[in-house]
């Protein structure tokens, strides 16, 4: 039986690529959407990629996604930082929640050390750039096997 | 002369019953509505209730209530936390506001205990579930009919 | 059967609508004790009404409450900001206990926002003036209903 | 060649004129807008002259500006204390940004003395009411100006 | 017409003389009190000078003297960093009130450097010991006099 | 010569056994005060053992103490974290001083780590429930035989 | 009849074009003063136009300039975050105060984002370089040509 | 054998009776010399009464008061929070130092609530307006005659 | 030609699966290294994978990789909070490092929330249990890889 | 049946009796050792009593007590204030562990008032001089009965 | 050729050898001014030393040093805490820039563990009395002899 | 008669030349060694050098240093900021004690703001590179100088 997934990318990350290259690099956020699925592909995970700079459609998403996938990957962007409402939306789902990063945040300035997202979350990947999204499926697709034998 | 009031739930309410119960309860978003608008009823009271999970809607309805409802309770979830605008839109109304929150939150994590929304607010009712509304349309009939003989 | 409950009034609230009355009103305590009582009786609740400057009177009030009565409304006053020794001895009953203040203390000084109270409340009232006593009335004789049937 | 700016105002400054007076005076967007506009086609500026409630669309329009417009200004209104996500829009665009805020920021609530926006701006106006987004025009024109040189 | 004046020492102020003599001098409590009684009596004040440990007590004079007394002089000591009570008690009164502390509590631990009283007091002597009460008597003579006159 | 020791038990410890057992255990106070006394008797010390919960009573108990007892035993419960009155008190005692804690205050609420009353104590005991009592016996005896010799 | 103003500077902007240029710019204070001179005549207004290194200097001038002028520019430089005394005086003026600051403060060190100055001031430029004083000019020969209708 | 004080006078206080006088009332600082210098005539004391808006003409001032005065009264105004070259001065004098404020500082901001001056003074009086010059005098007069004795 | 790692595991992780198995899991860290090793081989990466309980020792190790190894995992345990000499160490290391921790630190105690090893890391990965060092070594090859082709 | 505990001392208390007398007093640590060691006797206990400088050394102990000792006294001396992994290792050991200090921690330096190691403790004893061990003794002798009992 | 350099000294230092000599020491300024110039003399540089108690006075001289000087020592006293102006001053010099303190700053009160001067600084010396201004002298001499091989 | 120091280097230092030398510059340890030896023949100082990436061995040499050496200089590197356990060990020490830091600490990062071993040292020297340890050899040289006369 074919499991699910869905990839929510958050503020500004529909410009990834231009947008300051030396911090985020220069892989689109197309070309990670396309690496991303057919990791999931080979993994059996259907994925479902999104991006939105709209944090009340992101909780839109979340919500939708009780009893319908089986795992969530975010990358919060600036919402990392600010949303109790994204938090709380994640608290309310039963399923593991991988929080990704493109940069490490922790070298960067103070305010983006904190993350409302980390308390919802199963666990994080930050600083790995575009690899991060093929790692949070690897990681993913391993939690929820585990998840179904449990 | 009837008189109408505007009830607002922000983020992730429309989950209630079913997102973490042992902190929000078993009821569910429809039955408070419900209970709230008899209530509103037996006092006179029209009841508009919604719900929104985007801070800019929310804001559009407390800008549209100016001179159209007698009163607001608002229940801002995550949002209560970290959003100014709301706190900015309901400082420019000129009604009653009663703040409502279904748990104490004095008695959940730290960053919970601050309300943007409480600067705004003539008073708040926290920690009485479902029967907060309730309460809340008690109070808001008493501060209109005030009002209405002062 | 009939029900009781003990409301607990702390420093300088038998001064009230003498004191400060830009803050706290023109209603005296007497008047609040009155109406409180009323609405008690009306609601079958034993209405047990006091008022103490002394921290110490009042942790013997709450101890000796124990199996007495059957909820617990307290305005801590001053002694709500900073006296963990109520806030303990409310932690040692097994009743509801709701909190109350006539102002919002959220509009005020900043040391005004914290309250020991509130960590041993089941729920808080605030800035509704001498009807939040009304209110907190309701709402305990609810808390005390649905504990009867549990 | 004719060159454009965008001018966005956040959330409830649709409200301007109604709203708290004695702090943001009497004066409509409408009547900032025209003026606004006028001081731009002084100065061979084509104006694009926004407002809203959404940090969505917000963030939207910057992206959308990016390679558009000559020059931003921004005046993020209760957003300013609180969005990330904005701030990051605007790291992004290659064009001078200024911001602009009615009411001298310094002189209110502390929580208003932090801006994230101006992180990612060149300049700083505030306090100046109506008249600060006219010398923000003429500022951000002398920036187009240098920079067309440069 | 004679005038009369409160002066209430707070606790440990009874072990005068013989407590930590290194700080607060080897003067006792009778002492101040008569060498107080006599600067009053020459200046045409009837003064009646306490002492409390208790907080309560405290309040009850506070509450007490309104109304009756024309000056409030108060020494709160170990309370006067702690007590919200007597401050609130103290903004209800409406006579001038001086703080007295016998030695300069900002030559000493951090947590002395803060005073409630200091926010419901009209000034503040400290650092001058037993003549720092004698002091006070002067000042608030003059008060007095200058309040009879306006 | 026989020596004498007083013990003091701050507010609600007269509730212990019934008071949060999962905290304090189940032992009661008059438990406590039984095999005080007689580990005191073993040891050649006439206990005086008192519970109050008025900060003002301690106070004047400390006070008393002076010259007529050999050394303080003193669980300020509540007060503990609140009372620089107490503290002050005790500062001016000229014998050796125990603080006993029942629970460990460093395994609990951030606001229960401070204590003014070790400020001015000799040492501290914590966490070690009923038990803790008998050994600041053992402690103070050895502390008075030791000072004894001085 | 012809209005003037008053622009100071304050310690090491004789040094402009030469300090730091990368975060300074390369105009000279004197290129600054001819170009400030020249708007103010263009908008009738005579420009006194100074620099000093001394706190007490700069409060002598802003003291003198009371009743002697019709506003003041003024850029504290490195006196903005730490002279109380400036803020008093400027506080004392009955003119517009506009505050200049060639850089954007709140992109540089965290001790360069509190400005005393700001407390005391109408309205406060910042990021602009030399054309921020040029600003200044327009915007308070407005404020002044205001006040001058009321 | 006459005795001598110097009563020192920071930033802005040349202004009183003009400046903020809300705050500061309307006494001139003429005035306030005259009544000072008659004061200490009447004590016994010749009053040296001056004022300065630079710190380093009274640390001069301070400096030079070593051996030839016997007693230094100071007003630091706006110096009193930023200066620890001054407290630095004061301390290295051998005479009693008193400090004066016209303004309770402690119903004022936050940032008037700390003084440098206040680590190295003997006591302070505030609050008390012009009376507090006269006061300090009688103080200050009273430490130099048991100084004498000692 | 072949390519190795180093992994460094902190104190106490030679205790897994006995360790607070609610927090850390049942897995031994030899089953960790057995894990690793194997995911090692089959990318074509000699692993050496070790554990310490010395501060001191893992420094050596990071020294002694410079030049030997391709690339460095670590698990810093305890000392990923207060070893700011570990961070040195990795701050003069040429090489990928990847930071892994088995459980989600920020759902932890705060003091768990801050890494000093974060500061040296290309990323990060926690809340993943032992899949995270899986994880990692593929997320290490990848950046081997890379650097090798840069 | 014999019973065994192991007695660890940290950094420098090796050097008890030479190193700051007037903290540690005069008493060496052999000497703390022998009575220990004869308490525990007296108490049917085996007594390992230890010292090291090295956190690992340390930790290898707490480690290698796991199932062989029946509890714990520790003393982490400098490392109490820094070592999260001396507590990580406390946490994963299944006995009772009884913190003890020389000096009482909270009338020294601030940093000294934070023990990690409190977190993991049983209880504590801090202040009572060499006499602390003793007492340690009697109370683990204590508590290792009644877990015996349980 | 021969090289110079400035050597300032803030605030109070003119009365070394009086001031807290228990702080500062017995030697005067004089004595410290002959022994640098001796040192200085002996290493090949002209020894320009000063003292004010001026901020102004002391950036006049910074700022005249810019190509005059080969280097500088500075004290600030009392200014090092509080001067973000001699900062900028430092900061817009070419030169070394060595810090010297005669007491060990870090073993005083908290303010003055900060410095502005430091963040303007190659080095700082502290601690070493006297003796600190020869050592400074040594290393300015070896700083310009690199500077100058450069 | 000879006189010898010992020199302890911290973690790391053992890498200097390789180890980020924009910040430590591409002197190696060895280099520093052979210097710091000769200039210590020079002034007839034994000059024991060593380094150690162990908090445990280091606090072992300073204990042994104890009545063998006649002063120290350390260079904790990272060790500075976080280990009160080596403060204590210095504080133990009867010699004087210098610090010594290649960087100025004071311009970097906040958490190397802070020494643990300043308190426990007679002075710093920072920010001068190499050259630092010879200066420290002159100052110590000095300092065991002066001692031997007193």
């Amino acid at each position: 039986m074919s499991r699910s997934i869905l990839v929510i990318n958050g503020p500004n990350l529909n410009q990834l690529g231009q947008r300051e290259p030396h911090i985020y690099g220069h892989t689109t956020l197309d070309e990670i959407k396309a690496a991303t699925m057919a990791r999931g592909k080979a993994l059996g995970l259907d994925v479902d990629f999104r991006q939105s700079n709209s944090e009340a459609e992101i909780i839109g998403w979340i919500q939708a996604a009780r009893g319908k996938t089986d795992g969530l990957i975010i990358n919060g962007a600036g919402l990392t930082h600010t949303s109790v409402a994204i938090m709380d939306a994640l608290l309310a789902v039963d399923q593991p929640v991988i929080e990704v990063h493109l940069s490490n945040l922790f070298r960067r300035e103070e305010f983006r050390h904190h993350s409302f997202i980390s308390r919802a979350a199963t666990g994080m990947i930050c600083g790995l750039g575009a690899q991060g999204y093929l790692i949070a499926v690897d990681a993913i697709a391993e939690l929820i096997s585990k998840a179904g034998k449990a």
